[in-house]
């Protein structure tokens, strides 16, 4: 039976170490350096209501200060860049978070290009030459410290990713690179599936398909994450058959509890980062 | 034996159509709108400064205006930064590169940081979650041409890129993404890189070591893109042993007349998009 991988206990962890990073700056730096993050939150989305809550009370559980922001589900995209704009050059607020998705009418490329990269807490405007010390998407990011405190070295190792959207796949390929595994990444045109998953010493899986992820497309000892949050009869079910695959591999992360936690956890490391390094 | 890819005929083809590009430009919106690139030489260091003149003789014959900026070996970081922020704010100049390397007492991160996205003619400030529509960095972008052009479709084929440099590794696994790729970056850390190769329906090799892949890595029938330049023996050579892997493999690239060629074409092909896209 493989370990399974506690994101909820090292979520908690990461929290801690914001909190008490939060009361070092604003020891040093005075109240005023308190990191601020805004939350906007554009139309009538009930899930996305309920997101935006959830991280606002995660902030206020650290010490960060959250500040959301509802504009009307017919918003224009003119008037909603232009108040990331005005966000941009506020100096109260030193990350921004627009929750997707948003209303038709506004392009997700503009909003996100909009939103500058040193209040960027989402981490999504990332560029390809991104090195260790840059902002990485929660997500990854919290994937890369779950590994760490595992001690699962990813150097040399064949990481295979399956999904390769912008929020997870690509960036998680490029942390790899970054710690120097080779990386394989899959998706929905990728022929005979199994082929690539079977060599995977790491299978990281984030396509939004409940149990995609079989015991016989897994390695003996392979290391599974688990990145899927599908709910086929209500409740939450992961990208990988956990019943199964857990008998096969060495560690392999829970849904939920596993990497869910870790993404909402990241963002208010990403927050403290980027108050650290903001500059009035 | 394999079919040799011309790099040489596509890249005289891609020269032909920016050519004619840029007298659709300049008729439409006028001599102002002719594009014009910015080459900055930074330092003493005679192979970019072969290069550098290079450029601007492929600008000149295209009809982009080049203007070669020259300055100190003992050129500060600062000086550099702002120098470069006068060109993004300059009218007169649509795309700006700055030859790489220079020296250490500049940081490359700054500043290519410092380039305006609008102007960054070489494409290295793409971001992760960049699309087909924007722009790419020259060699990738030169390479997905080749394909094109001799009809060799990457969608669900199996890519390996060997080389993770921002310049190109990493941009050309987005850019295979993007086109529906399967793709495997592998690298100096990976462990049997032939186990890789091995699997490669298309192979890209850019780790810049003579003759690295030998034909015992390659599968029959593949398509292989060689990157490397290197001089061993004072004559140019790729990363693939050319003689013995053109035996194999279905198509080949040469060295050189291959991708160097597609890349020199690129540059001035992102210059005339970077042109039409600005907005004085």
């Amino acid at each position: 039976m493989a370990v399974i991988i506690d994101g909820t206990a090292i979520a908690e962890k990461v929290r801690n170490e914001v909190r008490s990073g939060i009361s070092d700056l604003v020891r040093e730096r005075g109240e005023a350096a308190r990191p601020s993050m805004a939350l906007i939150l554009v139309g009538n989305n009930m899930v996305s209501h309920n997101l935006v809550r959830m991280k606002a009370r995660d902030c206020e559980q650290v010490g960060i200060i959250p500040r959301i922001i509802e504009l009307p589900e017919e918003t224009h995209e003119d008037a909603l860049l232009s108040f990331i704009e005005t966000l941009n050059r506020d100096d109260s607020v030193n990350a921004i978070l627009c929750q997707l998705p948003v209303p038709q009418q506004i392009s997700t490329k503009k909003l996100l290009a909009a939103i500058d990269t040193s209040k960027d807490v989402d981490g999504f405007t990332a560029r390809i030459d991104a090195d260790k010390t840059d902002i990485a998407a929660c997500t990854p990011a919290g994937i890369m410290r779950m590994l760490r405190e595992y001690d699962i070295d990813v150097k040399g190792k064949h990481c295979v990713v399956v999904g390769r959207s912008n929020i997870v796949g690509k960036p998680m390929s490029i942390q790899l690179l970054l710690h120097d595994a080779t990386v394989t990444v899959c998706h929905s045109k990728t022929q005979n599936l199994s082929s690539f998953t079977k060599q995977a010493d790491i299978l990281i899986v984030a396509v939004g398909h409940a149990r995609l992820i079989t015991a016989d497309m897994v390695k003996e000892g392979a290391v599974v994450i688990d990145v899927g949050m599908n709910y086929p009869e209500g409740k939450p079910v992961g990208d990988v058959d956990f019943a199964e695959v857990s008998k096969r591999a060495s560690y392999i992360s829970p849904v939920p509890g596993g990497v869910g936690p870790m993404t909402r956890a990241y963002l208010l490391k990403n927050c403290l980062e980027l108050a650290k390094q903001y500059r009035r």
